[in-house]
C-alpha cells in the first residue's frame, strides 16, 4: 500500500502542475475510450456478475454493480462535461498591496491525493477519476471487491487516456480490492493520502470516520425538514411539501419531517394529508397533528414516538408536528434534524431571514423544495460528494472541494523590519 | 467534561445568532476591564509565578507565565481592534440564479465550538476568547496548569463581558487545567467540539492530531528556504536573504535553508558568507557551497549531512546548497521543506511563476521575505494560528478560519421535476 501511495504522491506533483489542455485532453480521451470499449467492458462486467450471482447477491446490489451501455454513455458525457469546465486551479484571488510594500493574495492549488472507498457501482470508478484529472489531483480508489473486473477494465482506460495526454498513468491507482486490511491502511496514510471520501451506508462511513488518520469528507443522515410558517402561501406549501417528500423517496435530500405552524395547522393539516394519503405516505404525527388528519379519507396515520424527530426513514413515511412558533421549529429542527438541509415555507420576509441564519445546516431553504439540494442543481457541474460536516466544505460539494488555497506574495525586494 | 460540552453547544447557538453590536460592546468591554483589573491581574498571576518559581521552572517560561503591564495592554489592544474588524458571520456570496427558478449563494456561518489547548502564556486566554466572540463561536480553552490562577481572573473579566453585552457566559469556558486526562476528553467529543487548536511545542501537536477525534488545525515544522536563481539582482538578494534569516530566528517562518543556483554561487556565496558570519551564523553547506565560502573571514563553516536539509533550525544557523536548476531547488524543497513558507529570489518571470505554482507550500514568495508569512502582515487583522494542513486552512488563518460557508437557497415555489 505505501508503494501505491508513493506513486500517488510523486503522480501529484506532476498533476498539479499539468497544463489545463493536458487534463482536458485526458478526459475527452477517457470518453471517446469508454464509447469505443463497450463490448470489452460488458465482458468485464459479465464476469463479475456471475461471480456475484453465484454468490447470491440481492438484486438491488446486482443493478448497482451492472455496467450497462446507458450507465457507459452517463459516465463518458459526464467526462465530457467535466472537461468543459473551467480549470479550477490556479485561479489567482484577492491580491491586496499591503503597506509594507509586498502584495499578497490566494492561489487554488490541489489538495495532492485523494482516497475513495465505495462499494459495487463500478461507475464511480470513471467519476472519482475524471474530478482527480480535473482538480488536479492524483487519487487512490478503493471499489467494492464484487467489481474487481470491473474496474480493473475500467482503470485501464484511464490510465491509457492519461498517459495519450502525457499524464502519468500512476494519477489514478486502483487499490487492491480482495483485500480487507487495505481500507484500514488507506485511511492511515497522512505521508501520501490528504483526504479520504467514503461512499456507501452509514455504517461503513461512521467506521471510515472512526478510525482515518487524514481528514474525512463524509456524509451521514439526511433527516431534512419543511417548517409550514404562520404567513404562508398555502397552495405554494403544499405543492412544495409534497414535492419534497414524494418525487423520490430514498434521497438524502428528500424531506422525512414536516412542522406547521398552529396557525395554519388547521388549513394545511387536512389538504396535506389528502395528498399523502392518496401517494400512500405513512403519516406520523404528534397528537395536534392527529387530531386534524383524523378525518382524511384513506390515511395511514401513526402517533409519533420521540424516535420518529430523529429518523431518515427513505420511504414513503413523514413525520409530523404542530409548533407554536418559529423559535420552536427552529430549536427542534437544529436538535433532531441531521444539519442537511432544511426548508422554511413563509411569506414572512424576517422569518425567512431569522430560519436562513439560525438553522444550523448545510443548506437552508425558503419556499423551496428540499430535493434541490444537489451539486448539478447548485450549478457545481461535479460534484464529488454531499458534507455533513462544517470544516473545509459543507453540503454539496464540486471540485472545489479538492483544492485549498495557498498564499502567493509578489514583492520588490521587501523585508521585514 | 461533557457538561461543558453541552454549556458551549447551548451558548454556541447564541453567539451564532448575536448581533455585531453585541460581539463589539463584549469585545470593547473585556479592553476596558483588563485596564482597570490590572492590579488584581497581577495578583492572581503572582500566586501563579511564585509557585512556578518554587517548582523551579526555568526562565524562559517564568517569562512566557508573566501577565506584566504590557502584556496586558497588548491584549486589551488586540481586543478593540478585533472589535474594529468587520463582522465575518452573515456574509453572503456568489448567489446566482439557476434554470430551475431558485437563486443559490453561500453564508458565512460560524464553525460552532472550537477547543483551544495551550501552555504557560495567559494572554492566549484572552486572544481566543476575543476571536470566539468577534467569529461567533464558543470555545473550550484548555492553557497550562502552571496558569491556572491568571487564567482564572481572566476568564472571569470574558464572562462579566459576555453578561454585560447580553452574551452568554459559557461562550468562553475554562477546562479543568489541574485534570491531565482533560486534554484526551476535549479532543475526543465531535458533538460538543468542531474544531482543535493546539499552540505549542511540536511533540504536543503531534500527540493531539494523532488523538484527536475531531478535526485539528495545526502547525508543525518552518523549514523554510530561499532560492536565489540563476538570474537574480544580488543586492536584492543578500537584502532578502540576510533578513528571512537573521532578523529574527526563532519564528517559524525564518529561513533554515539557501538554495544558490551555480551560475549565481561564485558571485553571491562569499558576500552572503561575509553577512552571515559578521552576525556569527553557523553555515552548513554542501561541498560545492563549501568550497565558495572557504575564504569567508570568521566564518564558522560544517559540512552538511543529509539530515540538515531536513531540519528547522530555529537558531544562528543556516544550511546552503548549491543547485543547477529550477527544477532541483522545487523538488529540494517540495522533499526536504515543511510546507510552510519558501521564496525565490529571481528577475526571471517564468521562473518567478513556475516557483508560485509548482512549490507546494502554504506560503510561497517571489522577491520577498519569509518573514512576511504572517496573519498580520496579510493584513487578516488577527491570526488564530499558522496552518501547515492543506485541508479546510493553509498558512496563516484569520478569523475566516473559524467559520464555514453553507448554501442558501431563496425560491418561490419551485420543486423538483
Amino acid at each position: 500500500m505505501s508503494a501505491l501511495g508513493v506513486a500517488a504522491r510523486a503522480a501529484s506533483r506532476l498533476m498539479a502542475a499539468a497544463p489545463t489542455a493536458a487534463k482536458n485532453t485526458a478526459l475527452l480521451a477517457l470518453a471517446r475510450r469508454l464509447r469505443a470499449e463497450g463490448p470489452a467492458l460488458a465482458a468485464a462486467n459479465a464476469r463479475d456478475l456471475q461471480a456475484a450471482e453465484a454468490a447470491g447477491l440481492a438484486g438491488p446490489m446486482l443493478d448497482r454493480l451492472r455496467l450497462t451501455p446507458a450507465v457507459i454513455a452517463t459516465v463518458a458525457e459526464g467526462c465530457e462535461q467535466i472537461a468543459a469546465m473551467p480549470d479550477p486551479i490556479g485561479e489567482i484571488t484577492g491580491v491586496k498591496r499591503r503597506p509594507t510594500g509586498i502584495s499578497v493574495g490566494q492561489m487554488r492549488v490541489p489538495l495532492g491525493v485523494f482516497g475513495m472507498i465505495y462499494e459495487s457501482r463500478p461507475n464511480v470508478t470513471i467519476e472519482a477519476a475524471s474530478l482527480a484529472i480535473k482538480s488536479g489531483n492524483a487519487c487512490l480508489l478503493r471499489g467494492g471487491s464484487e467489481a474487481f473486473h470491473s474496474n480493473q477494465a475500467l482503470a485501464a482506460l484511464v490510465a491509457q487516456s492519461l498517459e495519450e495526454a502525457g499524464l502519468p498513468a500512476a494519477a489514478v491507482q486502483l487499490v487492491g480490492t480482495t483485500d480487507r486490511a487495505a481500507v484500514g491502511l488507506l485511511i492511515a496514510m497522512p505521508a501520501y493520502v490528504d483526504v479520504i471520501i467514503p461512499r456507501g451506508g452509514k455504517g461503513l462511513i461512521e467506521r471510515i470516520a472512526a478510525e482515518a488518520r487524514v481528514p474525512v469528507i463524509k456524509h451521514l443522515d439526511g433527516n431534512c425538514h419543511c417548517y409550514v410558517d404562520a404567513e404562508v402561501d398555502l397552495d405554494l406549501a403544499l405543492r412544495v411539501v409534497d414535492n419534497a417528500k414524494t418525487q423520490k423517496v430514498s434521497p438524502c435530500n428528500a424531506t422525512e419531517s414536516l412542522l406547521v405552524h398552529a396557525a395554519q395547522a388547521a388549513a394545511f393539516l387536512p389538504r396535506m394529508g389528502a395528498v399523502f394519503a392518496a401517494k400512500g405516505v405513512e403519516m406520523r404525527g404528534c397528537p395536534r397533528s392527529l387530531a386534524l388528519l383524523q378525518g382524511v379519507p384513506g390515511a395511514t396515520l401513526v402517533a409519533a414516538t420521540e424516535a420518529d424527530w430523529d429518523t431518515e426513514y427513505l420511504a414513503l413515511v413523514i413525520s409530523i408536528k404542530v409548533v407554536d412558533s418559529l423559535d420552536e421549529a427552529m430549536d427542534h429542527i437544529n436538535r433532531h434534524g441531521s444539519h442537511h438541509t432544511d426548508a422554511i415555507l413563509t411569506t414572512n420576509h424576517p422569518n425567512a431571514m431569522r430560519f436562513l441564519r439560525e438553522v444550523d445546516s448545510a443548506s437552508v431553504m425558503v419556499n423551496a423544495s428540499t430535493r434541490f439540494a444537489d451539486g448539478f442543481e447548485y450549478g457545481l457541474g461535479a460534484e464529488i460528494g454531499i458534507s455533513t460536516d462544517k470544516f473545509h466544505a459543507r453540503g454539496p460539494v464540486g471540485l472545489e472541494g479538492l483544492t485549498s488555497m495557498k498564499w502567493v506574495v509578489l514583492g520588490q525586494g521587501e523585508v521585514r523590519g
